[in-house]
């Protein structure tokens, strides 16, 4: 059995976590931390866990914590692992990240865009992006996982295989995503309550959400340039769920434009052995219902005629793939288990 | 492995079974009847079950599914398995019916509150009422299972134990009840639009609901005289879950009435090493998002000594504990598996 | 043109509050008090009033505005005019108070049920419980106007009739309801985040919600004679609305029960002429969306022969008939002018 | 008074119309046509009108309609104005048409994108498309207007100022958009239905939306030449609502990309005197929640310097200033009052 630690238990990515690893059949978890409600039972928290899990939250001791697990899921702002990470650490136990501390490798810009100073940058190389279906081997031996963000996961691997193969002229890519409320976190904020948020429908961080410098960083080592792209997150009334509306410029191939069996053959190429990514066929698109509570994700496209552009649109779960799934799905490889071990589609 | 076939298999209570199914270890599903979607991919209309389930909605043909089912769950309208079954059928295959039509023991009953003729009341004596935590010994030795009503889980089990032992006037009982619109059905009528259900909520079947006699039949059972009682269901904005809300008037015991410490032995006396039923600790109160997509009942109560009356209150999800959850359970319970075998909580 | 100041203006029912006099023929508004967001412009907050309201919030400054303003509307957490208001500030300006200070006319009640010492406990005696078409005439000479509360308002138009006229045993009553989130305020409580709320329904406050002695006063008040009733709220996901159910066995009159007929004459002999109580037909109940955005009381009920009882249901628009809007119709009454001035259905 | 008759009066927008024009002051509503409902109490249907609006649904019939009406509304599907309108029948009576038939100038693309052969093609050059800002000099003197679009409303008014001072690439113009679920109509259609859509988003219409040459043929008579651009609607689970989020490359004015000065100006060029748009200051974006029960428009915009790109926002509600509002405004311009009559902010 793996003994997992989860940090920040009580945030819903880290309740997530707990969820996921509850039925997993290799996994015990041996601590839930959490600052806000330590010594709290968990499940008067979380009130679905009643009578499955009676433990109390226990505080965010990473040095103790490293002695008794084997992995350590960390679902924290952002800076919280950056300032308690040493290799000491790391020669105990491996990390799995879900904050963006480990994300990006260029520092400074990690310091622009998150507006806090990195406190171990000399950890961010030891650090491997945990896109599964992308960084698969390299996320078999590291010990420091940085778990991609939802709306990075949802965009990046929505546009990966065309920008790869140079189907798409990435400097025209722009990302339009959705997300469920979930994304907002679990603090008590006006801003977050149900009748703020309930019928209605905003955009955020226009032009300055931090998953941006994310996705360019990825998609611009597919591309192998450095692009920028622009990416506008809304905020919709739903708990969970991620849709990436995505638009680029096609490139012509031989002297015409790819045809949507080429756009189709490119993402097969890349995406047909994934057990986690499901291309819908012609005329289908994702819609996040389909995806809740599960770790795939649904891909479909459209080629517009008329202006030579794609539609390419993905969904994901913020909670499953977009965060805990995608947590446990990087901790399966990490292990050598099954890729979707404990991630299976169930009740 | 046990072959199950579903005849129904689209509506909202038949694509659940096929959810819990499809993760049954014990369970492969030969059949996924549709009358509706005959000859469709069962995942083009569920497309949560892309690349899982591949198989096309067949007709419903009883005659022939039942050589090639060891059990068939029928989630059809009432009065379709009462015009279909006969001894014949059922000495070929076991059945587990989630419509009404073998629940009520007086067909007269059934005949004036569903204002259909009963096709086959000879059969209702062969019948097992499917409240598992109360009729387990019956239900291993059945092959007609009547599954419960939603409302009527809820609501039976939430006042059981008082009813059984007494506690409270069971002429004194009125039950207020929530329900999310699956419970509505995925008919398409104008009533169930989103815009029509939505920021609303509503009283229906005030009076004439027809789980009414469920519950009456099944409480009055357990107190031993008949009697009748208030049943209010109410349409509100959510998906799924049921809350039930029961008032009753405490008896004296002894000259006294019943205290809370009273009334918590009697739940446990019946409950306390039911796997699906969470009685909860005093001052809390059942939640439906805690039981959503689970098999649980959850109960909490509080005696008011103001009008010496208790308040009972309990949540299930309507598709799982109130339908095809307890479905499984049941068919769990009638081909000797362990109960709670495909229904445990998880991702 | 009445001059109207708001203390609390930026809560949900002081936001109605301007929202209805914005429109209201009669009225300037003067003031908008927010100790929140003091100095902010009311419009950054609501923006909805962008360009229609241009106005900065004021500090509570209840000295000031007794001089500037005919009425004061406050929208205030309980304790906090009973904390400042006198004798002297009465004699300049009249007071609509949609707190729960002066509600209740026993000042024990109040201290029990709310747990706050009262600061002006002489006061009460001033004051006249602002249920329009119970206490027109009381209203038409106060200077201190005690705004009932939401739950209330509905529970007891809904029951008033029959109670008054001894139609049913007002100690069988029991009212259970259901209330939109806006009715939990617009405080950053984890509680009411939007997916805490979203896809749940739950009871609170049983047994002890503050509602309960405020409708036990009044229909005591309206039979002749005390007697303890059961209320339990639910929070549904919905931003609006405010559904009670009530219950109550049926009294012989003449040695008989009441018909349909009889109840329904009852009903008409209070409510005939009232603008904002709609009576609805035979097999129809009330649904909060026709009476969102409104001041109406929509009114239904059902006899239910198995077990003499009667089952009334009556919805309002939490915010509107159970705060602002009947705050609004109070003033008109008390300023002489038609009761539903500014008050009319519109867009 | 005005006289105005509503065909299709039980659908969302008509129902809507009949709304406004009840509280309209120069309005008297002469008729409430609905096939689907003939002879029904309208106030049965939209029980918010019970008491207010006493009418039965009317069959349609024009002939005779357009004796006793000054105005009519057809809030009806594509094909029914067309195929029933004549010269004779325009000679009588004036006509706001809320469906396609006379938005698009080319009858061939309606014919191309509606699939429906147009039965009055000779009409088509009679009609004025009402754009209330940007035609309304035309729309004075019209008999025969088209009324837009909701996604068309918002996407093009959101544009059309930069479009206008060229100070954006129309070919690289990408609009991305949300609506609520009222603009999928009141037909009984499954895929409406509460469950499928709740806690969920998804694209339709992808590529192919007919809402799409309409807005090109708007932003291209604005710049003078002919041009495609991509338009995806989504659905989110709200009733009300539509979210523009529109994408273009700024184009070099004098050498250099304009400043968000230069387009702020642009901007209150042509809307500064327009009570309906509200121009949002720097930082601030669109809400939906802020204009439902409104006719406003709301927009914000946001220059991008990594891509040289402008992100322009705007909301609007989709029953309102997307379809009856607006409908009910160019009635106000068709008839000399003044533009806001009877769609200004209130109860």
């Amino acid at each position: 059995m793996i003994k997992a630690g989860i940090i920040g238990a009580t945030g819903y990515a880290g309740a997530e976590i707990a969820k996921i690893l509850y039925s997993h059949p290799e996994v015990a978890i041996v601590s839930y931390g959490s600052k806000s409600y330590e010594g709290e039972d968990f499940s008067e928290i979380y009130g679905q866990f009643r009578n499955l899990i009676n433990e109390n939250c226990s505080p965010d001791d990473l040095d103790a914590l490293v002695n008794k697990a084997d992995v350590i899921f960390t679902a924290t702002p952002q800076g919280y692992l950056a300032g308690k990470l040493t290799k000491e650490l790391l020669s105990k136990c491996k990390f799995i990240d879900l904050s963006a501390d480990y994300r990006l490798t260029d520092v400074d810009i990690y310091e622009k865009w998150y507006k806090i100073k990195h406190q171990s940058p000399d950890l961010i190389k030891e650090a491997v992006y945990g896109l599964c279906e992308i960084n698969r081997e390299q996320i078999k031996h590291t010990r420091l996982l940085a778990n991609p963000g939802c709306f990075t996961t949802c965009s990046i691997l929505t546009a990966y295989p065309l920008v790869k193969e140079g189907l798409i002229d990435p400097s025209t890519l722009i990302i339009d995503a959705l997300s469920g409320v979930t994304g907002a976190g679990r603090g008590a904020k006006t801003a977050n309550l149900y009748c703020e948020v309930n019928e209605s429908a905003k955009p955020y961080g226009v032009a300055v959400h931090r998953h941006t410098p994310e996705i360019e960083e990825q998609l611009s080592k597919a591309c192998g340039k450095n692009f920028n792209l622009n990416f506008t997150p809304h905020l919709v009334p739903m708990n969970r769920g991620i849709l990436a509306t995505e638009y680029a410029s096609l490139v012509n191939v031989n002297g015409r434009l790819p045809s949507e069996k080429t756009i189709r053959a490119a993402y097969e190429k890349y995406y047909k052995d994934e057990y986690f990514i499901r291309l819908l066929p012609d005329g289908k698109y994702p819609e996040t219902k389909f995806v809740e509570h599960t770790n795939f994700v649904d891909i479909g496209f459209k080629v517009d005629p008329r202006t030579n552009r794609i539609i390419m649109m993905g969904a994901i779960d913020n909670l499953v793939k977009g965060a805990a799934g995608q947590a446990v799905q990087n901790m399966n490889i990490m292990f050598g288990l099954p890729e979707n071990t404990g991630l299976k589609f169930s009740v």
